[in-house]
């Protein structure tokens, strides 16, 4: 992706932009900003409002539907984030079983109370050890670890300098903050280091994707590690989706960036994605962990994670160390799939990480060409405006490391013939 | 609780009051709101400041500790809220078990993409059904059910009315959700409806929750229904420490009041709590949870609950079903405790649900005596302010159905004799 397309001066969050930035992938999709003046003076029920926006969204082809998935389905998955297959790993499922016998289904308290179990603490050592930080915290989601770190290391004292591409919980942790909050642009390490220089605030906070959700696309960490040490500032780092599919047997791209060991630098991950559990955590400095104990409301007043979790997400990094190359594997078949996908004359990004985003001719073309893809058993992410930054609308199609070769030509023929009719192909060769 | 001990002019949540009425239980405590000016012009590190919070924090006795447990402790657990004892309970941990084997370990997805299997619909129909509702939705926790339900129900148009003493979650809530937000002191109905009357906006969300954690009084949900309805506003109601142990077979505070299917309720409720799983959900108008699923961010961009966390759950609604006087044990226990230690001279709360409290004298005697107790083998709960809306510190004690006859003398045995050396009886009889 060109890095210069969203090019735009430092700014405020307006809250449009907050909503459009929101990246996750929704199968159906999008973030839903549909605003309506209802011109009702006195509504029958305080919730009359909610039809009105039901009807705008219904008539905008923005409603949402949950699907549930049987246990035994035969689809072909490139929409989840299991980019290592371990989700159903027997050590991974199985270490999840064992841990719920032995320790109970929930965890029974917050981690400050009776929430924390040995497994807790297991994987917080394991966590920092593998990524290469000093220390770790576990929170309930990845989610959570995003909106504790957030708002624990800034305040009204503090200026956020965001990436206009970062993740939803990110977005909610700045607005959480009370810090000033600018935008800058996306990975635009210039307009960063602008903002960081003409900031109001003493204390500052870089906050990026290390890879974004929706185009796989990485962001330029040293680059701006540098450019926060010129300015004194910190950089958190979000790699949801670099974990266990970048860097030196998947320690992720922070550690690959060479930042693991910074002083100011943190990193926050989820255990939900390659680790095929759930939870998140928060990375860095001994101290920096410390003040999230003392002071980061999702982990003081959030119940622990369940043990069967913390302990799946154990068992997949046990799984990381004995099969490094499990990561590049993900990796060849993202990079794989883009190259056949590109040869049909799709528009494709080219993958550093597990992530592939493939363009759409339009909104509609998208929804109709993941519906036809579902509809022949291969399952991929869809996204449109508002919650795509350029108004291009795209396929999101996320690859494992356990998919075989017959399942990616599986999936480049469905992909190709059911775009081929929704007109995407735009670059024929 | 005396009401109106904090009665107070309904007012925009002032900072410092959010912080402090942030309750939930901590052995060790509190949320730790000491500001210091650091002085410091040019910092070595972006972190510095840090070290000088956690100094003044510790100087002020507020440093927390995580104290990981093992899975075979002997000590005797009144501080978890694992009212029913169902954390551990075979079945329920027998079904969290073969659910990582069937599903796996993660959900692997956001609910909208690959994060809803047929367990999480399950789930949803089931708490709907036994908690009287039209439907329900899961979400990862219990927080982040609070933070979708006020964000996605609200917004600039919208004034929010909370109780002071709301849980975190709701707290994050509101900031979260751009209305303008009045707090309308503690179970202060008159209050409420000043504030609805008076407010600049069309729409109003009163929010409460059922059972406050701190204390584990009730609020007056139909008096508070009954004033919403004459100023229409919806009710919005956190019944984590309700479900499972308020009402009609544990059905909850909403259950009991007869507001399920009141139009312009809604409900949240946790299933970390009572259901001793992990998780949370909004419960309410069908209207409401489409909405939901349309608009609230931490439904959306949050990967689904795992399997395993969905099926505790299940089951665990399933032993409620088969015995319905389970919640009543709790009760019995915890009134049991209650009026044990009132014999014993101290100063304790009358027990609507699972949460016992009892005043201390200070904040070191409330330490002084969690750590007792813990030293002896029993673990309580001590809040001290700023954790406390009227500068009382206390122990939380919760009861749980499981506890015998003689755990229960043990506790009462082992809180009065350091009680006693705490010097915290105040009314020997
Ligand atoms: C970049 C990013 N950060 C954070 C999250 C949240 O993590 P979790 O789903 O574990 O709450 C997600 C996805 O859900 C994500 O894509
Ligand atoms: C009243 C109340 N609401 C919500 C929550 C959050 O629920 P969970 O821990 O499942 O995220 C808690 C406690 O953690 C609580 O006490």
């Amino acid at each position: 992706m060109d890095r210069r397309v969203h090019a735009q001066r430092p700014q405020v969050v307006p809250p449009e932009l907050e909503e459009v930035h929101a990246g996750t992938v929704t199968v159906g999709c999008d973030t839903a900003g549909v605003s309506v003046s209802t011109g009702v003076s006195a509504p029958e029920s305080v919730f009359d409002w909610i039809d009105t926006r039901a009807e705008a969204r219904a008539k905008a082809g923005l409603a949402r539907q949950v699907r549930p998935r049987p246990a035994d389905s035969t689809d072909l998955d490139l929409a989840s984030n299991d980019y290592l297959g371990l989700a159903r790993d027997k050590r991974v499922a199985g270490a999840a079983a064992a841990a719920s016998l032995r320790w109970g289904a929930g965890s029974t308290g917050s981690r400050l109370v009776t929430g924390s179990t040995e497994l807790h603490t297991e994987l917080e050592y394991e966590l920092a050890n593998f990524c290469g930080t000093q220390s770790a915290l576990v929170f309930s989601s990845g989610y959570a670890a995003n909106l504790g770190v957030l708002t624990a290391l800034s305040g009204p004292g503090t200026a956020i300098v965001a990436d206009q591409h970062i993740h939803a919980s990110l977005i909610d942790g700045t607005r959480l903050s009370k810090a000033d909050v600018v935008v800058a642009g996306h990975c635009d390490v210039p307009k960063v280091a602008h903002a960081l220089a003409t900031r109001g605030k003493r204390r500052a906070l870089v906050v990026t994707d290390s890879v974004f959700s929706v185009d796989g696309d990485l962001a330029p960490l040293a680059e701006l590690a540098a450019t926060c040490g010129e300015h004194g500032s910190a950089l958190v780092v979000d790699d949801a989706h670099g974990l266990g599919v970048v860097g030196e047997g998947g320690r992720g791209a922070v550690h690959a960036a060479g930042l693991a060991k910074a002083p100011d630098v943190v990193t926050t991950v989820t255990l939900s994605k390659s680790l095929g559990a759930m939870g998140g955590a928060v990375l860095g400095p001994s101290r920096v962990i410390k003040h999230l104990v003392d002071t980061a409301r999702t982990f003081i007043f959030d119940t622990g994670l369940a043990p069967s979790s913390a302990a799946a997400a154990l068992a997949a990094l046990k799984v990381l160390r004995e099969e490094p190359d499990r990561p590049t594997r993900a990796l060849d078949v993202a990079q794989d799939l883009a190259f056949r996908l590109k040869d049909k004359g799709f528009r494709v990004s080219s993958p550093t990480a597990a992530v592939v985003s493939v363009q759409a001719p339009s909104p509609e073309a998208a929804v109709a060409w993941a519906e036809g893809c579902r509809a022949q058993g291969v399952l991929v992410g869809c996204f449109r405006p508002p919650s795509v930054p350029d108004q291009v609308s795209r396929l999101r199609l996320t690859a494992r490391a356990d998919l075989t070769e017959a399942d990616v030509e599986r999936a480049v023929r469905v992909i190709s013939e059911t775009g081929a009719s929704a007109g995407a192909v735009s670059r024929p060769r």
